[in-house]
């Protein structure tokens, strides 16, 4: 099967190491296409750059150009993900809904580490929306932004957030941004619960939801979109 | 003053409507300026629509060109008001949210109107994020399209839908489509509640904003966009 | 138009002052009547005093004596508004959701800053009935009576509660005590996020009712009283 | 032990009801006095009447004359519980939680049938406040006012709104309103639940609670009222 | 009348210290059955011991060989009261449920203190299932084992504990332990606030129950477990 | 990898069908061993049967004899999961929460079809214990025992029961019970949405959390069960 994993920024680097990520998560036979939009920020940031990147993920969705069987959308807290529902007929399954669904498999409850305080509400919302947000012990900024994650620093502010949410109760932890998956392996060595990395969470559920036959239910709430006039709409002109 | 009225969809038609709603609840010296994104769909119905209305308002909010001192995003339901307070230093009112705070000043539950089925759940998240759903009796959709709502077929599809919703122990109606504002006298005149239009209710709300100096918090969820590389972004070229 | 201001206590410097936060936020053609009860504690502090208050302000509704077009019920977090909704045709603003209200315009989450710690349970109780407690970062008390909302040390007291609530995460910091309008600018001075006065808030919310030509639902929970026997009330005997 | 059963309204025909069902509730050695407001309205029904009674009430407190262990308030879903926790030393029972704790402990979920449907709001704040809400199944109206509860008509108006609320998954019934104790027996032969008598289990639990010895929590929120003055408070002069 | 308390394990020095107290609160005339399962942990303390002490209950109330009119179950947090309710036609107390109640009409929020840190979650989610979670301001744990809970050092634990959830907001202290119970009156002196003992009090509202005649509801959840096979049950071979 | 899938109950033609279910759903390399208990009802429906499997399938758990990667406990909505999460080292994976995580993914709410009308308090309070409610549009009683799920007359009850769910806004459906695996396929074939079969769910989440290297958290609420005596168990004597 073919997975399209779909990093909400602009950054190569970035999505880059989601395709790797993912791919390690990945069984053999699954292929990765790792694709980003064609605009939008390098980054996603608080409200203002998830809004846009869910419009340029929506519309890089237009010209991916080959068949899929299921779309990563690896933004963790970003916007977006049923818009995404109810373009494709192939499951969407979101870094954040699965990392907190596998966390909820593994402990009673979960904690996320972040990058930004100002991610907190953000990611609060995602998880309320989703409704998984019950088990949540709490959410904790590294206060690093998304392009600062590397070396041993991070992984130091990584670890300290993580004592925290460990403090208030936390069971799991999630790590609350696609670009933190290659700390996990730094991280789960120095603590001593279950680290989840939501691009690798996602992928296992994509490959599930394919194995099973199921995809995006088209009744109710992620029906198709209707047929309109959107002018300048896709931006790509796909 | 100055309220920026932004339509979320490109029909100008409803542009001019929303406009016209507006001043007729704006106190006289209030200037109100309508505006509509500069791409994006004519109307927006479902999350899809939605997502790329946020990203085109955001975009719009670029090329104003004038100050103004408050922004009524007049899309009921849908997505993108968190964007614009990060974006803007003036308040933001998002319709949903003003007609549910007035509603529930009126009566101690309220009911929403709406126009597609599959605009139920959207909303309802949209009530929940903002902290408001919970004196919601519920959400009830009129089966028409946001382009639909004309002339007195129209009027009986809401007033069905408001009998339906008021059962459930509604005590205000609210209409939950900036495009049914036309269609709110018609439908108080019917209904033994309060019958609460969101565009003139996030007028006076703006107002009072205004005049009590306060604007949005910088602190925390809604601190200016970070500086960094965006390409291609904002669509505009602003 | 005209705004009764009803303070819940009987002390006429409290009314006084009220009164004065009100006529600065109103507009210059709204008319500001500050009322006091006829008979009551002079600060209300605790469930008790509360419930007192709240017979006290529906008898003191009985001899107004002249037309007004809203009410605006001045005691933070007290008892009674659902019984002037019912009593009253015009609107009935209680300053607790006024706060609440305009505050979750601003920021994505609101603090409370109180009199006394055994108010704090009350204010929860009276946001959870309205419907705006989702949003409450938390509520802190400054450990000052009623009272005793003056001067330097006051501030202090003030400031200190409003740290600590910022601290849990508020975006937007609510004065809960009508008699704390006063420090309003002082505190206001000296946090980073804005600060929000329930009188102010609730008369610029009766204005915008008024000015929208709604009034309280008479379906369901506030109607009329029913007509009956109420032998000794009201007490004023009107 | 003596326990007072206060009445919330003027009726003394139902206080001689209420005191005759107290007392085929309590134990022998128990005594019960059955009091009433000395001014107020002769049935609550509503916000307005509730709040003039939870006044009434408290004002009745301060002319008892007799020292008593504990006190039932004996208005169902009515206000001032709290109050009266503040004003006494002995255990303060109130109906409304009597009648869902004991419910609660009969079956998974539990149904209210009250009198008039403005009441249905008010009866579910009072048992979310309680935080006793969560297992309701529903609250349902029989269209009966408070003076209205005699006869077989009016077992009839009762028995078909239990029907409705059986229908909504109750497992157990609760009358909700001091005034249908006389109709329980009727009801409950036929339905195939318990059928819970809110004054019954308030006595029951008062009696409880003053064999363990247990008063109400002076610690936080029903701390003894501060010292102050209050003209013209207590009504009645005591 | 004869109630049975039956502790969830097999230590029968507990088993004889939960029948003291059960004893010291019940009614002279009320007889009381303390008994205990005859297999199973000599101590309840995390799900997997509590899951089996649930069926060794169940197993247990087939050999009980003697009338009784009320089931008090005296495992704190544990599972199993929903098995008993299906199985008797007497009314079932668990104390969990008992204490929470009692301590819910003496303030407005009540912590608990239980043994390990490993209970913690699951109290809270006995409490949740109870429907009477949400006045709870916090559960904390001692650090103790259930057969820890002798002497000077305990009662240390216990009022450590005891302070932490009493700084949360606490009004009212439950004691989360069965085997607590000796500790209540050490504890009691050394706060400021009513300590609730489960057993006690659900032995209390067993009696009520009794007295007011009422059983299990026997529609819906409760009912009597279907007729089927089941071999190798119960244990005890009744 | 190996996978213990655990029927709850003690019917072999269950357990059979169940296997033969994981089995298709599994990837061929993983091997499924479908095991029942020793001892316990031939069928879990209710409360008493539930706590009972709960305790069978924990004590099966000692005398399994061979090695396993991960258990799934395919007892939908009964007792226990959260007890072999703390006896096992190896991922634990509960049909009901699988299904309802993999139906989360598809659809805005999800409903479930479950066999008896006594069952359905209880499947909601697992889905509420497991964090996963808040999306679930209801669950609907198809009014059959567990042994009564074969043929068409099963078919056209269970369709009729998804009807109604689907009436009340699920958007997938959820099939409530292990033993009606067999009618998947016949029920998707007549209903427009997803149809979710929790054996086959759980299959696939165990083999992705033994892909992604995950176990059971041992911090907290599932660290293994203390040391002590437990006279009498197991009870096979492992």
């Amino acid at each position: 099967m073919r997975i399209v994993v779909m990093n909400c920024n602009t950054s190569a680097a970035m999505t880059e190491a989601i395709g790797a990520q993912a791919r390690a998560a990945a069984r053999p036979e699954t292929q990765i296409s790792a694709l980003q939009p064609l605009w939008g920020p390098e980054s996603a940031e608080g409200y203002y750059d998830s809004f846009v990147t869910a419009a340029a993920v929506l519309d890089r969705l237009h010209t991916v150009g080959f068949p899929f069987d299921a779309l990563v959308m690896a933004g963790f807290g970003e916007h977006g993900r049923e818009g995404a529902r109810e373009l494709l007929e192939v499951p969407v399954v979101d870094i954040t809904e699965a990392a907190a669904q596998v966390a909820m498999l593994l402990g009673r409850s979960y904690g996320v580490v972040t990058t930004l305080a100002r991610a907190v509400g953000q990611i609060e919302d995602s998880l309320r929306v989703a409704g998984l947000l019950d088990r949540c012990a709490g959410i904790v900024a590294a206060d690093l932004g998304v392009l600062e994650l590397e070396g041993g620093a991070a992984v130091d502010a990584v670890l300290a957030a993580a004592v925290r949410v460990l403090e208030r109760g936390a069971e799991v932890l999630v790590l609350g941004c696609a670009g933190m998956a290659a700390l996990a392996e730094a991280v789960a060595e120095r603590v001593d619960v279950p680290v989840v990395d939501g691009v690798a969470a996602a992928v296992k559920l994509a490959e599930s939801l394919v194995d099973l036959g199921l995809a995006t239910s088209k009744r109710g709430s992620y029906a198709p979109p209707r047929e309109k006039r959107r002018p300048g709409w896709p931006i790509s002109g796909a």
